[in-house]
């Protein structure tokens, strides 16, 4: 089997997959992608055609087939890319209840290696093996869908956004000082200065809400993670949003507007690959309830007598808090000696919270500190050095208003979305402390 | 004047600077923004508000006005942010038609500095200056423009992408291996390894048409640029689409279509910037015309002489060929020599062209070599060790589909859309070989 290399010479795609359906009867068309499954029964081959689109099947058998297309037949492997020109006759066992009869194929690209492991059924090996030969992994069905939802995820989320009124802005990922300290940040060398990527949009996006109000950002961030586990990855998707005139509560509001929306969008256009994952649990919120941390404490108390006011909540104790509130849930007003510097504090407690979900923790977020005296003496508080943030501080002279944003985090919201419990599945190419290929 | 620090208790938003319209007259509201300006003409304050979505004049007069309003106007400053309750009246001469005459106010933030240039009108200062505090900067109107057709200019490209079945890709910006060589590379300690920040998707857009056929990305790529000019920057927007089934004739068409439905919703959605911008003028195009690389030779060759086959076109050709080709153009069919190793080429000539307009370069694309032993033999022939590409090489053993696409640089494209001169101006924080701040 070689590749026909003038091949769009010969066929002209007519029509894609999802299109065809029994109204197509006795129709001739022409359809191009790449072979699923062939299998021989008794003298019947049944092929299954991809594309871009979905499947179509393909019958090929004596009687119906031409001859040429019966010796083709034979040589035909899966993972080819072929284009058909054929008959469309209704079958209602097939996808969309059609199937299509070859009268012509053109091979357009052949395969020298059968798959490590099939895609298709069967056992999978572990998900490093799969990752080496990442492309070819991704035809897996259940990888289609969870690829296919996260698309859709995003541009529900833009979508929120821009409905609003936010702007889409694009901040820098190479930055010459650590957002909230430095600890797992990647350095680089940039041109010959020592540079970092970054970590977070965070004090961009506050000075960007003094031109525009309302901002969004949907990018990578870099996080230098040394411990491998199921829910990290060192290159996310963060998606971030800070609003002037606006506190914590307000934003409490936003996101919970923002996930009910996603979730009407993925019911209504992804339903399919939400079942194909079984994966609608998820969606039987219509609120996100809030627990201050105080009340978390007294809730985890009850089960975990050792945990003391203060600590951060252990995977245990969002496991407790999760039986109580079983799907998305925020824990507000966190003590004040945990937040970064640019959280607003008043006493032991913040203007902050976090968007968990079972025993994952999605977002946080806050009311952002906006007065730069407040602001230097945070710094300090922190031990961070106020020179290395001029660049920020001197902002805040020129009116900054007052305001509160959250940053999410794109791959754990999808990880719950498509019902994956390693993060790697939800990433076309993840990046972690062992894997820099493909 | 003192910021309130307990704002959001006292006045709360009812509108939004677009939605107050004539048919506000007389009505209470309550809104929020800053401070453009504040002018003192006799006994009449004339204060003009800009809150996210345009702005609104406010008056504060004797008569009209509370003697504690009266006495509050003197201390209100440029930059500061307020909350304004009050009256709206008809005038036919303010924005929108309406003005406000406050009963309240409440400072939300204060100044504590005169920004070092004024921001609306009188003489800028250059670039870098401008950029020190670009946050500031960014209020001036025609920032304000350049970011909203940014932004719009974003939302349409992806539109269109989407509408057509595209799936939206994420790929890696953290490599291992450079793409096209490893000049202009920045390198980055990737744990304890060296990595490099990536120029371009290519290599995984080209195996993500495998399991998806139709991909498009829109993310940021790097590029140590050694020279500082007005179209270069170090981080920047990659527009990147690549399809499986189709070869670069195809991709001139749908880049076109492309460009057609973006100036059609800018000119819909976004013609007040355009006009604040005086940047219409592109707009005048409904087809992109193509120019093979030897019919540009020729039409170059009668106005410079010395310019011989194999050059590549230097700004002056450039500015030769776009006499004729006053708005976008292609040049395409270029020698095989310069094109990078993934190109599909035929003897002396590739599959592959170029996007112009004026003297800049756009975009560029091609034709992909999809055969596994020709794409080993461009490496060689590149001086590349295919060992460096085993990770790309090994996806072309299991029926890697024909494909072409195509990356656009999106501030470049942006340049033109805003009418600027420097690349500088379309972003919000530019990284260059000087500047890595803020």
């Amino acid at each position: 089997m070689n590749a026909d290399k003038n091949y769009q010479k010969k066929l002209i795609r007519t029509s894609y997959s999802k299109d065809i359906s029994v109204d197509f009867d006795n129709k001739n068309i022409t359809v191009i992608g790449w072979i699923v499954s062939m299998r021989k029964q008794g003298k019947i081959y049944f092929m299954m055609l991809y594309d871009s689109t979905g499947p179509l099947q393909i019958i090929i058998k004596k009687g119906i087939s031409p001859d040429d297309i019966l010796a083709q037949a034979e040589t035909l492997k899966e993972h080819s890319s072929i284009a058909v020109r054929g008959t469309i006759k209704k079958n209602e066992k097939a996808p969309n209840g059609v199937e299509l009869h070859p009268e012509e194929i053109s091979v357009l690209s052949t395969t020298n290696k059968i798959p490590p492991f099939s895609l298709y059924g069967g056992q999978l090996p572990n998900i490093d093996k799969r990752l080496d030969i990442r492309a070819i992994d991704l035809r897996r069905p259940s990888a289609q869908s969870i690829m296919k939802l996260r698309a859709k995820t995003l541009q529900s989320i833009r979508n929120f956004f821009i409905d609003k009124d936010y702007l889409e802005v694009n901040t820098p990922k190479i930055i010459a000082t650590a957002t909230e300290g430095g600890s797992a940040l990647f350095p680089m060398l940039y041109y010959d200065k020592e540079a970092f990527l970054t970590q977070s949009p965070q004090l961009f996006k506050e000075q960007l809400v003094l031109p525009f109000e309302k901002v969004f950002e949907i990018a990578y961030a870099y996080r230098a993670e040394k411990s491998r586990t199921l829910h990290h990855i060192s290159e996310f998707i963060s998606v971030d949003m800070e609003q002037a005139f606006v506190d914590y509560k307000d934003v409490l509001k936003i996101i919970e507007e923002l996930l009910i929306n996603l979730k009407d969008d993925l019911l209504k256009f992804s339903s399919e690959h939400l079942d194909a994952l079984n994966s609608k649990d998820w969606t039987n919120f219509d609120s996100i309830p809030a627990v201050t941390y105080n009340e978390a404490i007294d809730i985890i108390k009850a089960e975990d007598p050792k945990i003391e006011w203060g600590d951060d909540l252990s995977t245990k104790s969002m496991e407790i808090l999760s039986k109580k509130y079983p799907y998305f849930y925020y824990v507000t007003d966190w003590p004040s000696a945990g937040k970064p510097f640019y959280i607003k504090c008043e006493g032991d407690y913040s203007e902050s919270f976090d968007l968990l979900y079972g025993n994952k923790e999605l977002a946080s977020g806050g009311t952002r500190v906006s007065d730069k005296d407040e602001l230097q003496n945070r710094l300090q508080q922190k031990n961070l050095n106020p020179n290395g943030f001029e660049f920020h501080l001197r902002v805040f002279d020129y009116g900054m208003p007052p305001h509160a944003g959250f940053g999410l985090g794109f791959e754990r919201l999808m990880m719950i979305i498509a019902n994956q419990t390693n993060i790697r599945e939800v990433c076309m190419f993840p990046r972690d402390q062992h894997r820099l290929m493909p």
